[in-house]
């Protein structure tokens, strides 16, 4: 399990979001209450567009709680639109480049949940990255595993569409291999411009995922906040749990959905349904990979 | 043996002088070429202003020239007055609180050089820190108990004559307790507005230390250098040795001098003489010791 | 707060007692009961007797539950008498030299429990620290401090003594600075042969600690249980918490109270009474203080 | 470019051969004189046959001349055969995964060198890697690819065969793919009674490679010096680079040569001749991979 949060609005400085929020994402690092596990201790993960080309990225193995560097970066960077993530690993290694986001020029993606069995699946999904991509992937997760597999299937022009295809390959390859209810995810993606989210399982409830309420509705219910009458109509967050107990600050995003965040703080939703791997892109590389 | 350098000038983004300059400091903790050690691989640290209250730090156990991090912030931090330190330890832990830069409030400080015998003189410096500073020491090096005496003696007024007390206080020190030679140093200190520093040997030659030439001279030495047309007659760079070969770009500082660097590039000389203790700092501050 | 446990007995692989047990030291890494917090993640440590001079001390900043070196060292470890430890830092930084066990010489040591405001106390308690031993003090816990103190006053010689003398130096120099209940802690120390421990808090209820019971009353009460058969009477646990719910397998050590488990697994109890400091060994101290 | 040591013989306290030999293993970590860098700073790894299943093995990011743990763990560890390895990082990140020596069972794989433009070829490499043990690759170093194609082709039966079928797929694979010069090596591989190792290249020198001679030989060169005294006939040590300066202690393992060390010291050499990749055992993967 893990958790994830991501911010489109007005430039911020990241620890308003991260530190300075009640039950923010560094909170969630030690006391998560809508995962599996209160923990999310092994790793955490920044990703940040502003200053330099392409997003910023800084991966940490520390617990989120007790990492110095981080307070310093988020007290010291301003960006409009990051994401962060909190790990808890399953069975893969603790290290760097296990941790989320993943990134490819301008894009991020970070996820919550898994790849059942992934071991039994590795390889046929490793299989069908790109050619070009494969030496990329770095670490042992499935979700850089999904990224590149993403990448491979069109994420850059069309991030819910490559995404539906790529949960389509992972289903179709999980019940070739004998793997029931192969995926659990929430996925957050962004190319800086704007911030795409999913919340989908195979089977049964997904992992929670939750978008902020325009900001109208919540000056409204909360004329007292002084934090919240900071809050322009441009800002949204996309949460794994919400910060606050606050009614009416946060909506659900329903299962088997897609949203899209706009700079304005748009907010589109759309459902998500898989799709069977198209045979133009990637019917060679699965081949390859059934014959042997 | 350690390495630092310190830019003061037009915002620059960090990488271009920590990774696309030639031997700059990054290079150097792999081949330093004036220090004992060409190695200098045990921990990074850099300070900076920008975005945020008061300066950034972010310190590394691992070497610089490994730290994926450290290519991601400098890749997309700017800022106009920033200082890194590459450390080679001489006996103390590799652990993040005894990477440089030390700061406190506003205040930044960076080392090059040692304390020598420093085991026999810890208790007797960290005595003569002034109290409520004591509990601020977090790691064992030297250099953070000679920031924190020079805390003590002023540095917040007075940096270079805090510096002095400083020096004449360790050298007192180590009279009294037969230590020889006690003090090798190049002192980087700032507020984020003005940067100084110091070269200073109790005996024989201290460690390197250069400053950039004026930015007119090294423009004449070296019009078709595009790089060097870029900079402006603000910039200044303070470095234990010097980023390139290139004639009339460095000058060396003399031994026993303090620099100061003002905004607009301005450099400013003035002898270093280390200053006995003043009975009127120090003793009041063990007497303290005994009241309590 | 933090967890930890002690064995003293048949020579045991590591692992039986960490990772194979019911509710071991690192599983209360992720999910303490009995403590402040269900999380000690801020670091691991284990000291053991064995080959080679004096104990083996592995400390890493990595969570227990997630080091991969931990595991292997556990599983080809093999010791008589062994010390782990689970942190949960409360203020100073995450880093090796702050992991439990501190060791010198032959002697190690570990604490569950804090010194109230020790910023606030950490200058006095550092002077009262033998001149000898002030340099080897390497972080910034107040854990290194006590067992500093503890040597300066005849650790080696008679632990719990010293032990008494060091609580009774730390709450009289609490009460001169105005620090309310200033020591909450359960000890473990042993030179390789015994093994002691103390249960105790100024005011109020101490941190848990448990001994096991007599090997022969735990057989009898769990005659169907292989792990309890393979047990000798040579051996005794100690521990924070109990590894498993299992009833007349542990017994609670009193508050107020020391222990000492001799080889064979003889258990004696004795009170803890903080003792004042005598002048005859502080005052000097304090007066060289001076002089020097 | 790495460096790596071997010791087979009578059981060896760790330290005796990583710290307290003239320049030993972890000296060359930061003063290598055969390599193209002095500098193997990017981690290290440990990997030991004695108590427990199979080697222990220990990784760790830390350069080695700094690491404490190591200090610890080879003072009281006591073995009759272990490898151990210094990394200094072409390309692929500072992560334990990366570390060697790489383990299956009761094996352990040790390199140095590299594969030509592994970017290129990881791909096809990981196809021809058996199904099952595809998901055991956690890292993303070209040695853990080499290994497990060792592994796939049949180092459990036949090490040195296995090891000529590997670099025969690997500079095939290279040829297929226009990269020139691929292999550069010299390996270490033990089962735990038996240590092998390897010094080739496709073209030009490989990397150097010694077995110390034989103990007599040894003793009655330097009859007075105690150390070699103490060793027996049953010892000894393969080495990237030789400990000390002194002669006939050391005798450089040809090119493209492989020597198998059995148990009482019999040092057996065998030309190195790399195969074809048998089309029984690889040709299906390969197959898909080429269609890909």
């Amino acid at each position: 399990m893990c958790r994830w949060m991501a911010w489109l609005g007005q430039p911020a400085r990241i620890d308003e979001l991260l530190f300075k929020t009640e039950h923010g994402i560094v909170d969630q690092s030690l006391h998560a209450r809508m995962g599996a596990e209160p923990t999310n201790g092994d790793g955490f993960g920044l990703g940040w567009y502003g200053t330099g080309e392409g997003p910023g990225v800084y991966r940490s193995v520390a617990p989120a709680w007790a990492d110095a560097n981080l307070r310093e970066l988020a007290a010291h960077i301003e960006s409009p639109l990051f994401l962060a993530h909190v790990r808890a690993a399953i069975g893969s290694p603790v290290q760097q480049t296990n941790c989320h986001p993943f990134r490819r020029g301008r894009w991020l993606f970070v996820h919550n949940g898994y790849i059942a069995d992934f071991h039994l699946l590795r390889r046929d999904l490793m299989l069908a990255v790109d050619r070009e991509l494969f030496a990329n992937v770095q670490g042992s997760t499935d979700t850089e595993v999904v990224f590149h597999l993403a990448l491979t299937l069109g994420l850059e022009d069309d991030p819910i569409a490559a995404l539906e295809q790529t949960v389509g390959l992972i289903e179709a390859t999980a019940h070739r291999r004998g793997v029931a209810d192969p995926v659990q995810a929430s996925f957050g993606v962004s190319d800086g411009t704007t911030l795409w989210a999913v919340r989908y399982a195979t089977t049964g409830r997904p992992r929670s995922l939750f978008a902020s309420a325009d900001v109208d509705a919540v000056r409204c219910l909360h004329p007292d906040n002084p934090r919240f009458q900071r809050l322009s109509p441009d800002d949204r967050l996309i949460v794994s749990e919400p910060f606050s107990d606050l009614p009416g600050v946060w909506q659900e995003i329903p299962a088997g959905t897609a949203v899209t965040v706009h700079r304005g703080g748009v907010l589109e939703h759309q459902p998500f349904r898989p799709q069977p791997a198209g045979s133009a892109v990637t019917a060679p590389d699965l081949t390859g990979a059934l014959d042997a």
